[in-house]
């Protein structure tokens, strides 16, 4: 399904007439879905007869004229953003419950035609970012399966990578919605925190939780960006921008931050920083300048997220919805949420004042290139080495994610390269709040400068 | 020296022409003050003889064609704001350290030729809104001596409202650069929150801190503000605006939100009232529609602020800089930040995520009006009273005040009217980050409607 959402958005009105094309497409994915079960990438799938009948009513509103840029494009949604009459468990099965009303980011894309097959896998309460954390059992890298998806958006990522779906909403708090791309050779979106509503999700940390779109191009992206991007008065963290940054597409040359050599850490899997290295010499390769950044601001403020004290934000958030100490959450849920009882309001206020002076220290960074370029995870890990050591290595796959949303970065993930053994790593360019527009457009070029080897994983057409 | 500042800037030519009146000015300044020692409003007097020498120094540079707005106008800093060369107390003597580098609102200021007179009183590091808390002594109201005089910033709003400077610097937490303004009939001007730098200040609350400016006159604070504003990279906590508000002094017809009648709280003293309802007609003698306005979100905002974890906020940054469970603080000072270990991580995010809310729900209600009148303080208390019961009376002065930096609000408190007893009870216009500008001319207006009686109490000339 590749490309697929930006070619209909331009194509639609052919493809309205000739309806039989658009039911096929949903007959397959759901052939494919359910010849798959064991991918586990799917909580709640909707009855394939309704999803028929509402792509005939859509067609047939086209007809009338109406405006349906995605029309009949089949989609799926992370189980912690609410759609209209499936249940919302967040991976918690005793918390589960029926909305009414869609999240504001999925009305968007029903409203313009697109069709949800159902809701996809996660982390528990979307806390993890290895897909394993899951009572719906875990979720593999659909590249190797020996390997994790990553997560927490796990289930969206395989959905799109499977070529169940031709796009999947996520959520990224620290990194959920890019470490799953990474692990699957697809595209993650991690739009500025407060562009898209975040009305309708479950909340996890929501000064720094945004809604974030998986799928298979660059241009993909930008175009589900477009539908449900905007100001939403109802939603307390959404944000009206400073000033808006154009797209950037047009400028040849640019600058990039790079993380030197001598700083990047592998944990232990040194091939990973040679993938790296191939990214630098494609960004060199189509116009970028590479400038060696220095690392600490980020690690730091990565650090802040993982051990200080923003856990009690998800600590606040998810006791608002069910009791953290009871029976129902998953144990590895329920020992990350409990250390939120370590950490005082003096601790947090000390946190805040120094992340405001880390923010600094990026901004002057970020002041001197156009985005700054990292593997999107450090290396990937089993599913037997996630097993066996479930805290510390998941602490190790946000190395290059966590610090983004608390230091109001946006960013996307894109295919990079494969390891010797067949495994793809991602790498994730970064650029402050606001400057969507102008990294999707650096995006893209970077996508369109890969030799065609990166892509050969690609599942669907 | 009424409305001195912004004759000056438009005449200081011709004055720079006549040094002698400067100098005469400069003497007369040093003259009050020492007559008025028993104020307690001055911590650090800077010595007559070099505040003279620089007076001179300033008419020579002026001479050479040198544009200094402010030449000569003599000026006080409340004590948690550093002057080069003056200790830095923030009234605790024993954290007593002298600066190389002035604040960087000062630096703007002497630059322009402004001359500081030295370091003015205050709660000790600006904890409180009376006044009383300091080791120097309490500062009482320049209207009536049994009166507090207002804090947290009570020597700044003391050495205006005597006739001591024309002008002088504060700091505003949640209410210090209003409350004293409102005790001694002069105009306190709360900017937004990162629109005047706030390197070189002490730290109290940083998130929410911000300098504010006591004069005479709203013109005057203005021209202040004129000088002060500015982004500024090396502070964490400077912000650039999202959109720029212009002056909105054409409009000859506006909407002003006030509290219901039977909203107000005036614990106790009726004629409080009483006076608010005649800032309210005189609100609408100069064209404006009075509108109803819930007032539960400031109230609640108001609550989180001196019954929620922001004492933290407070705590953290002081006792980066001091010992607080040493004999070096005041009692109170000690026991109010003593508060601040009752509150978790969880409890702060909590409050953050209900203050985000809170926040729209203000938004909401700026939507339909220009400016939210209160009054400035919901009552005075006797120094007496206030030494009875001093946290109690203290959270009540800030009724009124506490809400606005939380719920990311500018302010300017004017002097309104006085009560039966003669003592002066000022208003406060409100409104969202960024309308400096157009808050400002109303207040100006709301200050050009007000009979003679108004201003009767003003001292100097």
């Amino acid at each position: 399904m590749s490309q697929c959402v930006a070619r209909l958005r331009t194509n639609y009105e052919g493809i309205a007439r000739s309806s039989s094309l658009l039911l096929e497409a949903i007959g397959t994915a759901y052939d494919r879905i359910e010849a798959e079960r064991d991918r586990n990438c799917w909580i709640y799938l909707r009855p394939r007869q309704e999803a028929l009948e509402e792509c005939h009513k859509l067609v047939a509103r086209a007809r009338t004229g109406e405006n349906l840029p995605l029309l009949g494009i089949p989609f799926g949604v992370k189980d912690n953003i609410d759609v209209a009459g499936m249940p919302t468990t967040a991976a918690c099965p005793a918390f589960s419950y029926t909305p009414w009303h869609s999240a504001h980011s999925v009305e968007r894309l029903t409203a313009a035609g697109a069709i949800c097959l159902g809701k996809t896998n996660l982390d528990q309460f979307a806390t993890g970012l290895s897909g394993v954390r899951s009572p719906h059992g875990p979720c593999a890298s659909v590249a190797d399966a020996r390997y994790v998806a990553g997560g927490s958006s796990s289930g969206s990522a395989v959905a799109v990578a499977a070529g169940h779906v031709a796009f999947a909403l996520g959520t990224d708090t620290g990194g959920s919605g890019r470490i799953p791309a990474g692990f699957n050779n697809i595209v993650g979106i991690k739009p500025t925190v407060g562009l898209v509503s975040s009305r309708g999700l479950v909340p996890n940390c929501p000064t720094i939780d945004c809604v974030s779109v998986f799928c298979n191009t660059v241009s993909d992206g930008e175009a589900i960006l477009d539908i449900i991007e905007g100001f939403d008065f109802e939603d307390p963290y959404s944000r009206l921008p400073r000033t808006f940054f154009p797209a950037n597409g047009a400028a040849a040359s640019f600058r990039f931050g790079r993380v030197a050599p001598a700083d990047l850490e592998c944990f232990g899997m040194s091939e990973c920083g040679e993938l790296y290295e191939s990214a630098c010499e494609r960004l060199a390769h189509i116009g970028g300048t590479a400038i060696e950044v220095d690392f600490a601001p980020f690690r730091q403020a990565g650090e802040l997220m993982f051990s200080g004290p923003w856990v009690a934000e998800r600590h606040s958030a998810i006791a608002s919805l069910i009791d953290v100490e009871s029976g129902a959450l998953l144990d590895v849920t329920r020992t990350v949420l409990g250390s939120a009882a370590g950490y005082s309001a003096i601790d947090t206020f000390g946190a805040i004042h120094r992340l405001h002076r880390l923010r600094r220290d990026a901004e002057a960074i970020f002041a001197g290139i156009d985005a700054l370029v990292v593997p999107t995870a450090p290396r990937p890990f089993t599913l037997e080495e996630m097993h066996r050591d479930p805290i510390t290595l998941n602490n190790r796959l946000g190395y290059y994610s966590y610090f983004a949303n608390l230091l109001d970065l946006c960013g996307v993930a894109v295919p990079n390269t494969k390891l010797p053994n067949g495994m793809p790593m991602g790498v994730t360019l970064l650029a402050p709040a606001w400057h969507d527009r102008a990294l999707i457009g650096l995006a893209r070029r970077f996508e369109a400068g890969a030799d065609g080897s990166a892509f050969e994983l690609k599942s669907g057409g």
